[in-house]
């Protein structure tokens, strides 16, 4: 008996139609949450939905969903889904994909005629990317907003007011899309990997174990500003030098005793930031990840030792600020599993592996059984070269398809 | 025979007068050109001039001298002088002791009753410190001011325009102060060493050879932007990687290769500048300076050759720009050994050294056979903790008077 299989020909078509709207002409496409074009493909989403005969709803977050639901009024639900904004300027796979799949879960599943024991719903989350507030709908979903994340958004507040009110959407009203954990059953999303990971593999689908905890630093590198004539490059104590070392080291040491972390050094200043001053303080923005919540307290401790040893062999001092911590989201081993058992039954090569970015699986994840794949994608990521080949987007929905069948039917 | 000195008491009374104006209660002063501090200590110094019975001159540029003329209508000038302008927050040595000494000299041969066959002119030259435009007094009065210095000015035009207007000056004007080279003999300048190579020495007088040329770059590491989550660190085009390790290797080339050069990476950026994204640009300002012109030349190539390599280690391009060269000035053979001669005569120990700061001097050093002395000071430059000892200064001052009758004898 061959398993059920999406329709490759309508989810490409949904795919194209979508990928029109915020169209850069480069292949990306230009969606941040909330503003104009972001809005038009909310509003495609919401025709679609209609169209093709399945509930809508929406929530106070602006969260929209397609709902296939089961006969019993009392079943729990299994919600797949995305996204639909992109980052400015980003790709027209990130996000958009999973939200297609998960919608075309819905009509196949309708299309054979299948009476599962749980609810369906295809639900697209709002600025996943973070434009105004990071994970803002899932997060409001999953009842882990606090009205403190509305107070210095990372778009700034009068973006965010403007674009609530563009979207129809208020502030309190963001609160009232927390819904009952016990109305899920599970969490499945789809996403393109945004690595190389997988196409290194070989592999068709990469399920994710965990999904990276994420730390950030400012340490900041104290020497003594000097005449950069008139002293000699002995008698400096040039802040700089600490800075560049630990930017040297740090790679070193994740490369040497933290596999599967990550770091990066993505801000650096130089103060007073003149030619001819010798640096007195240079201000390094660190971030680091781990998919162990151990190794990623560990990675941060490391990264100090390593700013402390980088300052002390250039004569510095160092100041460190911790600026936040996202703790790591391991996925349910039974979404793993059913993953695992529709890759069999579909003849796809899967591996497990973590996220090192974050997605609306975290915010689920943190309420109720949730997981998520990957497909191959090359390009990099937030880019309009971002790029994955058809066959392993239908791969990747069929995943999708089969794992809901098997975590319904269990 | 004891050889003529200047008077100690005179000479502090009015240093410690001056340090009054702009006292910024720290032990330094804020006396930026033309700003109000600024244009006090000019008035007070031409009261002095006048009070103390010189004649007062100045010109298109505002450098204000103070007068000791020679019988001989016809005689050359031997110019001696430095400025009384500072940085914001600056030290009371820095200019300021080299303008009163000067004075001082002028007063200890008119009480001496000396009748030398040179006109004898104290100066205090406008805007070294570039406040507005570097050098601006002595670069007019030796011709090497150009129209184009006064568009885009180190402080903003407006600030300029400003500058000039409350001193009573005008752009015109400035042109006007340019003297005809052959009216000088020579141009003699003490000043605080701003290094710690005369203390180091236990030397008295650091005679200058040559004032450093400088060279300045902007180095651009070029990578590429990567999600700083999903992308493995041995995927990475990191640009920070290549600036960091020129940092340090930059340090040990000069360390190495170009003894008695510096180089300074004094401004630093990472773009785009944000924690979650691998930096695909670093953009570094590096300056560098050697008091020899063709250690110059060869310092600046091996900079950029040290960049190329740091780039290559990580996979980087490199974008190179020369942000201008300041040449080297080498100071008059003579004036440097009528300085040795006044050491000797008032046996004090000397050496000789190269200037790694920008004085007056460079600019007169194109016109006429210049020189300058350096005395010990601590507490580094450009800053309230600057300090000499009032022995230094004095001996600094009898070295200036000693030179002057040296070369107006001669």
């Amino acid at each position: 008996l061959e398993p059920l299989t999406v329709n490759s020909r309508r989810f490409r078509d949904n795919f194209e139609s979508l990928a029109k709207i915020g169209d850069t002409g480069d292949g990306g496409v230009h969606r941040p949450a909330l503003g104009d074009s972001h809005l038009a493909a909310r509003r495609w989403y919401q025709e679609r939905i209609v169209e093709d005969g399945f509930e809508f709803i929406t929530d106070g977050a602006g969260n929209h969903s397609a709902r296939l639901p089961a006969k019993d009024y009392n079943a729990k639900t299994i919600l797949l889904g995305s996204h639909l904004d992109s980052v400015p300027n980003g790709g027209r796979f990130d996000g958009a994909l999973g939200v297609l799949a998960a919608c075309e879960v819905l009509a196949t599943v309708r299309d054979a005629g299948l009476d599962l024991p749980v609810h369906l719903e295809a639900i697209d989350f709002t600025d996943e990317e973070g434009t105004l507030v990071g994970l803002l709908g899932s997060r409001a979903l999953a009842g882990q907003l606090k009205p403190e994340d509305l107070q210095n958004p990372r778009g700034g507040r009068d973006r965010l007011l403007e674009g609530l009110e563009r979207a129809g959407l208020t502030e309190e009203g963001l609160f009232t899309a927390r819904r009952s954990t016990d109305l899920f059953k599970a969490f499945l999303e789809m996403h393109i990997e945004q690595g190389p990971r997988l196409l290194e593999a070989g592999s068709d689908i990469g399920i994710v174990g965990t999904l990276v905890g994420i730390g950030s630093l400012e340490i900041t590198f104290v020497g003594r500003s000097d005449h950069a004539g008139t002293t000699p490059m002995d008698s400096r104590l040039d802040a700089g030098l600490g800075a560049a070392d630990f930017i040297l080291e740090a790679r070193k040491l994740v490369r040497r005793e933290f596999s599967g972390c990550v770091c990066n050094t993505g801000r650096a200043a130089l103060e007073p930031g003149v030619l001819n001053i010798v640096p007195a303080r240079a201000v390094l923005g660190v971030e680091f990840r781990s998919p162990a919540e151990e190794q990623l307290e560990d990675l941060g401790l490391g990264l100090v030792r390593q700013a402390e040893k980088s300052a002390e062999r250039y004569g510095l001092q160092i100041l460190v600020e911790d600026l936040g911590r996202i703790p790591t989201s391991p996925c349910s081993k039974r979404v793993q599993g059913a993953f695992g058992v529709a890759c069999r039954n579909l003849g796809l090569k899967s591996i497990s592996m973590s996220s090192g970015a974050g997605h609306d699986t975290m915010a689920m994840a943190r309420i109720c059984p949730a997981g998520m794949i990957f497909i191959p994608s090359s390009g990099g990521s937030h880019s309009p070269s971002e790029f994955a080949g058809w066959k392993d987007c239908v791969n990747g929905a069929n995943v999708l398809l089969q794992a809901t069948l098997e975590l319904a039917l269990e």
